[in-house]
């Protein structure tokens, strides 16, 4: 499948470019942005690219509203973290100017990005992006500020919260009937982490569902939320490196038959493993736990019962950004429940194997815990889903699992590749 | 004039508070001006306040900008220049809200400043507040970044160029009917510079006539823009510190039939020296060189001609940040009218005595050169409107032919003060 590149239905006339805060570090970087940009004008594509705020702007925004207020409101803060993703349209911008290039920047309300009232975390509502077809068929390079729209509502600016500049694109792409691209310092989804798997090798594709899997268990190209719009509307994405000119993953609808059991192993140390015992046998306690998590907004991602045993305990695993939010839930269900003990343990990771081909080979399971077996690894706790099988170890045992498992699945091989394509 | 504070007149209900850059660059500041806001709340007014961006973010995006490319586009840069208000406005309203009051920060556009289309240095066309009243009414306090607007034809943000804010504060004063409060590092208008003249006094009050001029003449307490603003509409303004409670100097309509000779001397060290010699004793040759000089709008403070002698020159001053501007047109010219020679000296500066009372003395000039000569002063230009004269004298010599002046027109003595008011 060496074509793909060339594929018609990737390779769209309007492209969306987005950069994260890296890329536009400095005013070098924003100049290979800029580069960049006017390549793929010159390539004879409508160009359009989103980009995050420079370098550490947000959260250096963000602290300095916390030392203003410890509890800054929320819509002065939408206003305040919008204006890091303006100065970066303006200065790339700016820079394509200098390329003899026209370009105009636009903010999330310029381009219409409509979204709900929810201050920091806004959702997308809809993209009425007329002022950037307008400049598009004037033939310029348009920047929008990545992160934030406007609510119609309120006509207050708003802010989309994590994931939002690569939502922004995706949702622009969407409008626009185009493609996306995705920059970041990762060229691509690849069969485990090069760094720590020699042999690691880059996918040429993977499916929305393998993306949002991949994603989720600690691949750090593409947020979840940016490739769940892409699945929704169709948007193809490529993911791609902006310090190289490799030629990225693209990510989009593939057809499943010809896909190998296991495409990638994915691994993430950003997990709090918590474990509750002396939850009371009796209905609706263990709900009622879960219940005040969920009240706390903490995203639990894998969950183990031990509901068979005399005192019954439960182990949940969460980021290390929502351990205090779980640790407050825990507790308050401790008041309700009775007394709980909790432990709360940081020195683990997560090793997952996700492939689409998964569900029509029933042997992975089996495979994969022969091979973890084999480096003499302790499970503490499995997640499965249909595409996906998820386990928690030790910290120190992520390495050797992960090459463990990249080897057992043949992932390094060309052959593997031979099968994928 | 003790009650002058009490005045109805000026103590209008609504007030606009300007803030500049020092007295918002950090966290403590920023809670600092919010308490003001709150306390005028309290004392029963309904409070809008206007803020530039944070210490020295303005100067620190052009760098970025100018490191980006060397010549930005102006639209760009008003895109990226934008957001410095915007990040003080937020924070601002972050720290009232922290002190349990109702506030709402609006970017210009959203605040219906609506100015012409041309980016970095446009002009406030009309103010159509509807959002800032409804606000108001609602009880919150009010924060508008200053600086800015946008342009209905373009629909595009667009900046005020220096002085901006001062004159973002003035214009939304009058288009509320409310009075102006601009707060900077000094406490009001003083008779001289304090760190020169140890008996300067502050002045009460001076008229919008002589405000322009001691704005033009060296006084930092104001903008030449900001009272031209408020002269046309009739805003009265209140300079104070933002660092102190002193009372501050009002600026507005004076009668000034009781007014002394001379309210004020200033002095300026931003002067630049120009002296062409050789400039052909034809018609038309002193107008093309300062139709040269205009074109690349540079302000021209002080001007001699020396038409009678055999070989005409002519001497002109202009601020620090425009001279090599104004070296550019001198050189041009030189090309069209033949050769001229330029000498240009630094080391000069400007003393001025102002008042509106001027007119009516006729006294003044002679009085003032009287004491320059005391002072063993030598004069290099002279200047004079209405109510000002200027002299150009050595750098050097500038403390001495200061104070000589404030001691010559008696401007430290209570009994002057007895007489103004």
């Amino acid at each position: 499948m060496g074509a793909l590149a060339q594929d018609d239905a990737l390779e769209r006339d309007t492209v969306v470019l987005k950069f994260g805060g890296s890329s536009v570090a400095d005013a070098e970087r924003i100049r290979d942005v800029a580069a960049r940009l006017v390549a793929a004008r010159e390539g004879g594509r409508r160009v359009v690219a989103t980009v995050s705020a420079m370098g550490e702007t947000t959260d250096t925004l963000l602290a300095l509203a916390r030392r203003v207020a410890p509890n800054p409101d929320a819509r002065e803060l939408d206003m305040l973290l919008s204006t890091g993703e303006r100065v970066a349209c303006a200065l790339v911008a700016i820079a394509v100017h200098d390329l003899g290039h026209e370009a105009v920047s636009f903010t999330g309300s310029q381009a219409g990005i409509l979204t709900d009232a929810v201050h920091t975390r806004a959702l997308i509502r809809e993209i009425t992006p007329v002022r950037v077809v307008r400049a598009l068929e004037e033939g310029r390079i348009v920047l929008v500020a990545g992160f934030q729209g406007f609510s119609r509502e309120t006509m207050d600016v708003t802010t989309l919260g994590r994931g939002g500049t690569d939502a922004t694109a995706v949702a622009l792409a969407a409008a626009l009937g185009a493609a996306c691209e995705i920059y970041s310092d990762v060229a691509g989804v690849f069969t485990a982490d090069p760094r720590l798997v020699p042999d690691a090798r880059r996918l040429e594709q993977v499916s929305y569902a393998e993306m949002l899997e991949l994603a989720a268990s600690g691949a750090r190209v593409l947020m979840l939320r940016a490739v769940e719009l892409a699945r929704a509307h169709g948007v193809p994405i490529l993911a791609r490196s902006s310090f190289s000119d490799e030629p990225g993953t693209w990510v989009h609808y593939v057809e499943e038959m010809e896909q190998p059991a296991v495409s990638a192993v994915t691994h993430s140390e950003d997990v709090v493993l918590f474990s509750v015992e002396g939850v009371p046998d009796r209905p609706g306690a263990t709900a009622a736990l879960f219940q005040a998590i969920a009240a706390e907004h903490v995203n639990v991602d894998t969950v183990l019962s031990d509901g068979g045993s005399a005192s019954p305990g439960l182990s949940f695993a969460t980021a290390h950004d929502e351990a205090a939010a779980a640790r407050l839930a825990v507790e308050r269900a401790a008041a309700a429940l009775g007394a709980l003990e909790v432990e709360e343990r940081r020195d683990v990771g997560s090793v997952s194997v996700v492939g689409a081909g998964m569900r029509s080979h029933p042997g992975v399971a089996a495979k994969m815990f022969r091979a973890i077996d084999r480096e003499g690894v302790d499970v503490r706790l499995v997640s499965t889903s249909p595409i996906k099988i998820s386990v928690l170890v030790d910290r120190s045992a992520v390495p050797r699992t992960v090459r463990g498992l990249h080897a057992a699945f043949g992932l390094g091989e060309e052959a593997a590749e031979g099968t994928a394509n």
